[in-house]
């Protein structure tokens, strides 16, 4: 069975995006706020290479409506995502709607699928999808709080960069998530970024 | 001139302790909470002698109230902290309250020093007291949180434990700080915590 991992760039106060995201600014109206989380991916990739392999490292991915677009209620189907015609991903994208849409087949082998039928649903179909390779969580962090949260998550990367954002509003990684003692299992340190991974603890 | 210091144990969402400490639970009423924080430093102590050293390595102390008493108003002369008459601090203490209070001397070279006018002063009076040997910033949350505000604390070192502990209040590292960036140190990994340490990024 595929096992599911989740990568998550976060400030130190658990921030993965600021608030209010724009078609504009994927990463919200507090003007730097991508740049300086992401910038070990951009600026430092040479450094990071296993950690950038290990994000799109999926047979099959599982998003928020959030990560596919800052618009709510009915799709504007002229919109694909922030990421171009040819996105990164390579593979099935399930993305957690409310709003129904047909599949959308983007260049490279990437195609999103709209499920309307909650998170367990898309999990499950992205196991199908992945025939035995990684079921990748891709964000955003109200996603991955939900994951957290229903245990479905077996191996979680966080890249913790060493800045306080302190932004006022806006969703931290673990809220809402309840008690959850979580193996750790490496930290790697990087000026510009430190690489923490922890799997789900097994039940005894 | 004296660097200023911090260890803080926390959990992945950021919590140093529970809610609502009292005389005999000084990490709060969520039961469990100290023992899971701190279980690196009882029972694995001889895999963290660094780490814990550092925690101690102070020529003085500064910290809340509520570090050293859960008691609100006028102050119980009967009660001398948490550590018993031999306190491991060794060294002047300063901590901030709004109720004045003799200073207090304990076994083994440690006084508690009663401070009612502000964080400055006490840090302040810490530097002075400390003749050239760090300053450690001893907790809570609320008052590092303070400090961190001020630009006060050099070294910061994050002691992160595998435990979301969900807890509803409570007191988080990093809540009210605003933007900081933080020069990344080093990390050290081990099963039962991380050892994250950052600096204050120096003036450009």
């Amino acid at each position: 069975m595929s096992t599911v991992t989740c990568d998550l760039t976060v400030s130190l106060d658990g921030f993965a995006a600021g608030p209010h995201p724009t078609r504009d600014r994927p990463f919200g109206d507090v003007v730097g706020t991508g740049e300086v989380l992401h910038a070990w991916m951009f600026d430092h990739a040479a450094g990071h290479r296993a950690e950038l392999a290990g994000i799109l490292d999926g047979g099959a991915f599982v998003m928020g409506r959030g990560m596919f677009s800052p618009d709510t209620g009915p799709w504007d189907h002229q919109w694909h995502g922030w990421w171009g015609e040819e996105p990164p991903y390579r593979a099935p994208v399930f993305v957690l709607t409310h709003h129904e849409r047909p599949a959308l087949a983007m260049g490279g082998g990437t195609t999103f699928h709209f499920v309307t039928t909650g998170l367990d649903d898309a999990v499950s179909r992205a196991r199908d999808a992945a025939d035995g390779r990684p079921v990748v969580i891709a964000g955003g962090a109200r996603t991955v709080n939900a994951c957290l949260r229903a245990g479905l998550i077996d191996e979680l990367r966080l890249h913790l960069v060493p800045v306080v954002l302190g932004i006022a509003d806006g969703v931290r990684i673990f809220d809402g998530v309840g008690r959850r003692d979580l193996d750790a299992v490496s930290a790697r340190h990087t000026p510009e970024v430190t690489h923490l991974v922890y799997r789900r603890r097994r039940a005894d």
